[in-house]
């Protein structure tokens, strides 16, 4: 019963926010090889975890999820333009993404960072021209200022170079944690934080959430670390085992398959907890907290 | 007496713009390699062109330039990202940059493209979070929307990826404007459009000021093409001749180099006579408009 609840909420979501993304960027007058290649990567399948936390946030406060396709789309262009940046030669030098051949091996490492870079400036427009009619002007601006510090220098991409210098070094856990609560926890916390926004929540119940994301963001990573080593490469859609060829610091390498696998269970239980006390509807939310904790791809 | 005027101008809002880049990164909670990557190719120099059109255009309004300082600073951000990822070996492949090394030189490619990430996302927010007592909330969108119009896929990286494209082509006239346009004339073209939204100006005098600012574009990318060819790379900066060796479209090679010269004089010329129908009080901005005509770098 509760699973159809979610399937139900997905199948119905999900393609709110994929249509609204193909729609933002067919409409743009700009070169076509630039415009395929940002269509490419959004195409590309995904989960839309981020989108669908900003559904279900919404939902709890009460919100039709439809007031917040504009955001969601913002935040889905930010994280895939990351992934395309992430995946450059000159990063992580990755050939697979999701199964299909990343950006750069298709359109080109020139055109593969312009996209990204039209992907990360499209998304301010996308929350700056929401109608007033459904985000009032001063929620619109906490927005897009929450956005870019969650996605800039002091947050996802700030993630990214600390990852960066760590590598081939021994990290703590703690140096660790700064790393994936940056270069990922901070987009998925802001997917839930930009709907308290919209819904004007109090500061308290925003705090609550706040820690509720804290928890799925490095729940998240966790799950990754583990099906870096125990997933088929058929499901995952990129190389099994490729964080261990690169020297990577990862939640097993620091406290065994097993410690992952307990500490994933205490974030994911920690979140749940968080819900609890935010006195909202949070049915869709600890759903889909259960499906980051158990993903398989 | 009137050269004067516009070297004491440059001589005070130049600094400031300066010392708000300078702080704004500074301030980040950021690791120090990203920090130090973004501050370098922020105070690599530069003649701030873009800072002053929108300080002069304030100041044409009568209001204080101090005003857009934060707006100032964000558009140099997005030009310096620009300049930053058009320098990598996957496009132009740049060693110098004003006489100095590249970004991607110092810091290596990964940092430089996230460096760029990190100052083409911190833009918005310089603008978002400017005090309403300074901007309104609507005037702080508009500024937000028109940025990533003018900077996205419909403006500058859009004119990259089109001037792209047409390398190793004989390119019309037109499509050549066009990729200048995008490229180089959007954010040009942006400054002065700021101020006057800032000013909150009326749409004709808005209209006037677009004109203005489509001509000194235009001029500002005939004069770097004549640059290329007589300038020496002690003064310019990069190495002379540069376009010639990668197949570049130039409005020399289009119009001859005397034709370039007269095109460059008609722009110059179109630009003034559109100051002069604002009605308002431009003698910095036509001096600006003469600085990028005569400009040696």
């Amino acid at each position: 019963m509760q699973t159809d609840l979610l399937e139900t909420f997905i199948s119905h979501y999900k393609p709110l926010v994929e249509n609204r993304l193909g729609d933002a960027v067919t409409q743009l007058e700009a070169p076509e090889p630039l415009k395929d290649s940002m269509l490419y990567s959004l195409q590309a399948g995904g989960k839309r975890i981020r989108p669908l936390l900003l559904f279900a946030t919404l939902k709890a406060f009460g919100i039709k999820p439809e007031l917040g396709v504009d955001t969601a789309a913002a935040i889905e262009m930010i994280h895939t333009y990351s992934l395309i940046h992430d995946d450059l030669p000159s990063m992580d030098d990755d050939d697979l993404r999701r199964g299909k051949p990343t950006n750069h091996k298709v359109y080109g490492e020139a055109t593969a960072i312009l996209a990204g870079d039209a992907l990360l400036t499209l998304a301010f427009k996308m929350i700056g021209s929401i109608s007033p009619a459904i985000v009032d002007a001063n929620v619109k601006l906490a927005l897009i200022n929450t956005l870019s510090e969650a996605a800039g220098a002091e947050g996802m991409v700030g993630g990214q170079v600390a990852d960066m210098e760590g590598e081939g070094k021994k990290l703590t856990l703690n140096e660790l944690e700064y790393i994936h609560i940056n270069k990922t926890g901070r987009l998925l916390a802001y997917s839930v934080l930009a709907g308290a926004e919209i819904a004007q929540a109090d500061n308290s119940v925003k705090e609550k959430l706040s820690k509720f994301a804290h928890h799925i963001g490095l729940a998240f990573q966790i799950r990754d670390d583990i099906l870096d080593l125990e997933g088929t490469e058929e499901v995952v859609g990129k190389p099994i085992g490729s964080d261990t060829g690169n020297d990577k610091n990862t939640y097993p390498s620091l406290l065994s398959l097993d410690g992952a696998k307990k500490a994933l269970t205490e974030h994911i239980n920690l979140a749940k907890q968080s819900l609890t006390t935010t006195g909202l509807d949070t049915i869709l939310l600890e759903q889909i907290t259960d499906l980051i904790g158990l993903r398989n791809s």
